[in-house]
C-alpha cells in the first residue's frame, strides 16, 4: 500500500491521499510546487496537525527546487518557506517543520538540496517512529475490553502513518487487548465519520459512529472507559488546541470522570505560547457549516460561526502522551522537563 | 400565513407543513387517516413534542372517522388510538393528547364526532396560548442584549405556534430586547440549521448557526448568556429528556456558570416516571448518522449509535418555565405544586 503522503523523487511530485475524498474515493492530489503545498494543506486534502508538517517539509523542498537556477536564491526561499508557513494558522507542526527546513539551508552558502530532501525525508520518517512511540507509551492506559472515544482524526491519516490518538489505540490493540473505538462524527469536515472509520476499518479495529452531540449519552451509559483525541498545539501550561468541540468532551468526561487524554508528538508543543490564549484559532469559510456534501442546508442570508479548533484546559486534561512518555500535571513543569533533554527547543 | 398543523374540515385532511423539507422547500403532507398520521409522526414530517401532540389529537379525530360506519366503534378506534401512542416513544405529550381524546370518547355510548373535533381543535389552540404563556413568564430571564443559546427546534414548528424555547426569546423581543441567537446545528436531523434559523430568520430575530461541537468554545468565549432548550418528558423529579445533545450543552452551561432552562408546557410533565431513568429513549435508523442529505459519507459497513434524546438530570437544570410560572429547584416539590392545582393529573 502507499503510504498517505509520498514524494516521488523520480518526477519531484508530492503525492497526497486526498482527505476530503475519503471515504467514498481514494485519489491522490499531486503537488509539484510549494505554492501547490500550501494549497493543498489549505484546502485540507492534507490536514492533521504532523502530517502538515510532513507535507510542508516536502513543500519547502519543492521551493528550494523553484529557486535552484537563481543566483540569489535565498530570499526567494525564504519567501516560500514564509508563505508555506502561513497556509493555516493553528497547527504549530507546520511551522516546526519549516524551521527545521530553513535551519539547514541557512546552515550552507550553496541552496542544499540533497540535505533538504534528506531533512524532508527524516522528519517524515521520525514522524512515524515518533507515532509508534507514542503508542507505545499510552497502550498501558487502555484496559482489555476497554472502549475509547475520540474525536477528530488523529490517526495513520494525520501524521506520516500510525497515528497518534489512534495510534495508542492500535499499539493496545497490538498487545492483544479487545478495544472498542466510538468516533464522534466532527463537524463540519466530518473527520470521525470519514477518515478514523475509513482506517480503523482497514485495521479491524471494532469502531462505531456516534453525532458529536451524542458524547454526553455515551458517556452517562457507560459505555466509554476514555478519551483520547490529538493535538494542533500545546501551550507550555499544557492548554491543548485541538479540533473544535475536543474542549467539550473534555469538559463532559471530567463531569462523568472520565479520564481525558491528549496523544501528541514533542513538536506539536509551542513554548512561545505560554497558555492556551496565545494559540491563533482558525476561522474558516461560513458555507462549511451552511452546507454539507456540498448541498445547501440552512436557508439562504443565515450566518454561521466557525471556528475550526478549540482550547481546552491544561486542567481537564488527565495526561499528554509524548513519544518521551506520557505527560502529568503540573504540565509547566513535565513539558519543561522535556524541553531540557530533546534537542526539540 | 397558513399554520403548520392545519385541519381541513371541509375535506377532514389534516395538513402538515413538511419539516423534513425546510428551508429549502415549504410543502404540505397530507394525512387522510390516522396510519398516514403515525406514517407522519414516525418520519418527522411533523416533529416537536407539543406539535407531535396536537398531530396525533387530529390523528384520533381522522381514527373516529374512520370507524364512525362501524356498529362495534369502539375496539377499533381504540385499537387506532394505540397505534397512534406508538408512533414515537419518548415525547410524552402524544400520549397525553391521546388520553385527552380517548376521555371524550369514553364519556359517551355513541362515537362523539362534533366532541372529538372540538377537543383536537382546543388542543391545538390551547397549545399555541400555552407557549404565549411559557414565553411571558420566561421573558425575564433574557436581559436586553442577551444571546442565547438554543439546541434543536422549540420554536413555533414544535409547537401549535410561537414556540416553548424560542417562544420565551419570542417574547423578549416582544418586549423590545435585543436578543441574538445561536442555534446548533442538531445533528443528523439538523433541526436548529433547518428549521430555528427558518423561522426566526422570518421573525428578524438575528441568529447564528454553530456545529453542535462549538458549544464549549462559544461558552468560553463569552459568547453566550444562557440557554433555553425545549422539553419531550419531564421526570416528577425535573430529569428532561430532550434531543440529543440538550445534556452536554446543560453539562457545558453548568461548567461555565451559565444559567440553562427548559421550557415546555406542564403536559411535558410524566408523574409516571419518577426520574429520568424511567424514560424511554428512542433509538433511530443508523443511516440518518451514516448519511448526510442523503448521501453516504461513512465507509460500507461501518456502524453507527443513533440516540434521539438524552436525558439532562434536575441538577444542571437553572429552571424549568411553563405556563404556570418558572419551576425552580427542587423540582419535585415545585412539579407536585403545579400538578396540585391544575387538572393535568
Amino acid at each position: 500500500m502507499h503510504s498517505h503522503i509520498e514524494f516521488d523523487a523520480a518526477a519531484n511530485i508530492l503525492k497526497l491521499l486526498d482527505q476530503r475524498r475519503l471515504p467514498l474515493s481514494e485519489e491522490y492530489t499531486e503537488c509539484r510546487t510549494s505554492q501547490e503545498v500550501i494549497e493543498a494543506i489549505r484546502q485540507m486534502s492534507v490536514r492533521g496537525a504532523p502530517a502538515i508538517g510532513v507535507a510542508a517539509a516536502w513543500g519547502c523542498y519543492l521551493a528550494a527546487l523553484e529557486v535552484r537556477e537563481c543566483d540569489d536564491w535565498r530570499p526567494q526561499f525564504e519567501q516560500h518557506l514564509k508563505n508555506l508557513a502561513a497556509a493555516r494558522p493553528t497547527a504549530v507542526n507546520l511551522a516546526w517543520a519549516i524551521k527545521r527546513m530553513a535551519a539547514i539551508a541557512a546552515a550552507q552558502k550553496y541552496l542544499p538540496l540533497k540535505e533538504l530532501f534528506a531533512e524532508a525525508s527524516k522528519i517524515q520518517s521520525e514522524d512515524l517512529a515518533i507515532c509508534h512511540h507514542i503508542g507505545a507509551n499510552g497502550a498501558s492506559l487502555i484496559a482489555d475490553g476497554d472502549t475509547v472515544l475520540t474525536h477528530c482524526n488523529a490517526g495513520a491519516l494525520a501524521t506520516a502513518g500510525y497515528g497518534t490518538a489512534l495510534g495508542v489505540i492500535r499499539a493496545a490493540v497490538d498487545q492483544g487487548k479487545k478495544v472498542r473505538v466510538i468516533a464522534d462524527e466532527t463537524r463540519p469536515w466530518l473527520q470521525g465519520v470519514r477518515l478514523t472509520a475509513w482506517e480503523l476499518q482497514k485495521d479491524n479495529i471494532p469502531i462505531s459512529l456516534a453525532c458529536d452531540n451524542a458524547c454526553a449519552l455515551l458517556m452517562s451509559k457507560g459505555l466509554v472507559n476514555l478519551a483520547i483525541t490529538g493535538a494542533d498545539r500545546i501551550a507550555a501550561n499544557g492548554d491543548t488546541a485541538n479540533k473544535i468541540g475536543t474542549f467539550g468532551v473534555a469538559i463532559m468526561a471530567s463531569y462523568f470522570k472520565i479520564p481525558f487524554y491528549i496523544a501528541a508528538p514533542i513538536s506539536t508543543i509551542d513554548l512561545d505560547a505560554k497558555t492556551g490564549s496565545d494559540i491563533p484559532i482558525e476561522q474558516r469559510p461560513q458555507e462549511e457549516v451552511l452546507e454539507l456534501a456540498g448541498s445547501r442546508i440552512a436557508p439562504a442570508g443565515v450566518e454561521a460561526i466557525n471556528f475550526t479548533f478549540d482550547v481546552t484546559p491544561a486542567s481537564l486534561i488527565s495526561g499528554i502522551i509524548t513519544e518521551a512518555g506520557i505527560l502529568r500535571p503540573p504540565y509547566e513543569a513535565a513539558i519543561s522537563s522535556i524541553f531540557g533533554h530533546t534537542s526539540h527547543e
